[in-house]
């Protein structure tokens, strides 16, 4: 695998072959010394043209525990604020010797563009485009919902025959974008429940249901609901006038809660706005993956990274 | 040893263990390779709300001699600015795999607060909260005056005798109270010299006496005098109408520096506003530790660090 | 060497050490482990008091390369904001164990300073001084220049009998006063081609010619045609009255390229202004060695750290 740049189009058996390795890496975080020689005198240099605290982390703790070197790259007060355009930017990078560029762009399409230009040789790994994808959120949510369902048997399988139901703010979300084209790939049967005026105008080509009203959804008993960051910071007033109005009708409160089957598990990128599309009993319940998917975060970024960096899988 | 939060409490047998493995710390730093590999494959993350430069580059440097990985987290421009709390910040954290957070933040309890809530695993270092602790700081001065004291003999000892003033803006400094407890705990008898206006209005249960007249204090030949920044940023125009005025009353001038013992020492947490509570001569004299201090700093950090992560010592 | 201040003065064969080190700097660079113990347990602090994202990450890529522990110091949002002096960062820094300081300045002659003081037993390595020196930069431009002439025979060489026309904004350059001293100790010829307004008034002692006339430039056949960045936002508008102008006056445009021998290489430091100094043509075509000089920028700082670090050439 040379780039990752979405997950549209990945094919079903690279997905298993990152989740797998995943498995391996997961095993690593828990040993005493958390530490592997892999990439050591491999360069990765973390991108940020918007701020990502969170996804940044995840990235250095990844690379750094398989022994690469990690270089961040703010692009605010660097040269790209003196006018420096991305390519003379990438190709900087790439003379510098950076193996890996993890990027994070405001702009859909800029991780791919940088990969299509043959401006650099480096491996890019799309850390989420404006409001296209995000591609490893997807691959660690699949590999969440994969080790809650099988355990320790979770290594080669797929998601078939599991129904995921994600809730909230479609159009916005990268992460829903990313995760519709993974988890179909993988077999599972994906639901979207949102407001009309949070859902894509067009959604010709998602292989998905469409539904508005959440506790319908809920007496589908489905295996999986996903709840996504109201990202109020993107919208205009118009599309979202009441945070309390929300919360009621798309919000994942304590009785929708008790209303989900048992085994159900519930999940959510992160940050979340609890009291907004999470409750705080939700958020913190045991069927809640809230935090296995943040450590399960760095678990498949060391295998992206690996991915990439060993050029051990063909895509 | 889980965390490091106060020294309010710290018992003094704690105490003398870190400031042994800091005299072993210290001779590493002196060493031609300046490092080892104690805490590799562990992973410390500073979480600063607030900045300190000084303070998160003497814990990375720490961190880093000890061969952990380190990963800083400024809060500003983080998902903390999107409105998340403190509670999911820290799970955040400890999933991603921190085996120690030090924390900055600017509300006074924020890191017991962080260790008592079962959120994180990992081990808090209190790094400045507030005008509440700065327990390492306080380590470290107390690892300076032993080291002044009795040199290559100072291991196991406490600071039995010792007399210390401490001169200034008592109210605003967390320094200053992390100093009195555990330097009284060492057996040193304190003594806090300052205008009304920046003492703190209830002292009852403070181990110290109070005075106001620092060229007094001074007859009283201490073995050390330590001068606390005036931190005019915190501070109503009120309570310090006239830098010339507290320079005269509480400044360590030259006449002041003649007429303190030539064994006493001169101590300064840094960074100084020269001029005004310290003289320029009086900040580079021998008798001052400044410089000191700041070296003791890596290798008191190193100590604590070790301590947290290897549980050696039991509080 | 002690300190890497500046290239006048810089000894012949003191520079032609420190290419012909980068030499072996870049050829660890192209193996697959780009990684070197030399520099383990030392420390080398980057202090930026401006903002350079590429020359940060040039030099934190050839410390980390050596093995280096790296620690970020910029200047904003640090104790110097709260009205430290140069002087106390300085000992600071040399109290923490930095064995090197890379500075970034916007004062000319403060990394002077630094080392002149006593401060600082580190070396100090100028990272560009306000209009005064960016020594790296011209050896990274002469590294650049003797490869492409000599190629694998470049070793030992100096640059007898290559005339190089620097062309743009001198007088706010620091990287032209670097090539200037750096080419012609090395036996360069060096002229400057630019507008009045763009010249220092008092070229005294420079040891250059000066041309107004780039066509006329061109037609002398130089084997190196090295544009400079236009630094408009150090300009008063009276100095910089209109882009189109100065591009089509001063500006490395494609007619100009096409008049160029096809032995002539171009350079820019970057980052480039696409269509004012240079044309994308230009920029990208072989002759130019833009990204070779990033390249070998590394090389040339690991070469400098090398220096400095182990001691082992003497200026």
């Amino acid at each position: 695998m040379r780039h990752l740049l979405t997950t549209q189009g990945l094919p079903r058996e690279a997905a298993i072959a990152i989740l797998d390795v995943a498995e391996d890496m997961a095993a690593v975080s828990e040993r005493e010394v958390k530490k592997l020689p892999t990439l050591r005198g491999k360069t990765v240099i973390n991108l940020f043209f918007e701020d990502s605290t969170r996804t940044r982390i995840s990235f250095e703790a990844a690379a750094k525990r398989l022994s690469a070197d990690v270089i961040n790259f703010a692009a605010k007060g660097s040269s790209v604020s003196k006018g420096e355009n991305l390519k003379d930017t990438a190709q900087t990078l790439a003379a510098m010797g950076a193996d890996a560029v993890v990027v994070r762009h405001w702009a859909s399409g800029a991780p791919k563009t940088l990969a299509d230009s043959g401006w650099i040789d480096a491996g890019i790994v799309n850390a989420g485009d404006g409001t296209h994808e995000h591609p490893t959120q997807a691959l660690l949510d699949a590999f969440t919902i994969r080790r809650r369902l099988h355990g320790s048997a979770a290594r080669g399988r797929d998601l078939e025959g599991v129904s995921v139901t994600i809730v909230g703010d479609i159009v916005h979300s990268r992460v829903a974008r990313s995760n519709v084209w993974l988890l179909t790939t993988l077999g599972a049967t994906v639901s979207l429940v949102a407001p009309a005026t949070l859902l894509p105008v067009n959604l010709s080509g998602w292989p998905v249901a469409v539904g508005y009203d959440l506790d319908h959804a809920i007496t589908q008993r489905p295996d999986v609901v996903m709840m996504l960051r109201v990202q109020s910071e993107r919208m205009a007033a118009a599309f979202f006038p009441n945070a309390r109005e929300y919360s009621k009708q798309w919000g994942l409160n304590d009785e929708r809660m008790r209303a989900l089957p048992a085994s159900s598990i519930v999940m959510h990128p992160g940050p979340m706005n609890r009291g907004l599309e999470i409750s705080a009993a939700a958020a913190d319940s045991p069927q809640s993956t809230v935090l296995e998917q943040v450590a399960n975060g760095v678990s498949v970024r060391m295998s992206v990274l690996y991915h990439l960096l060993s050029g051990a899988v063909e895509r």
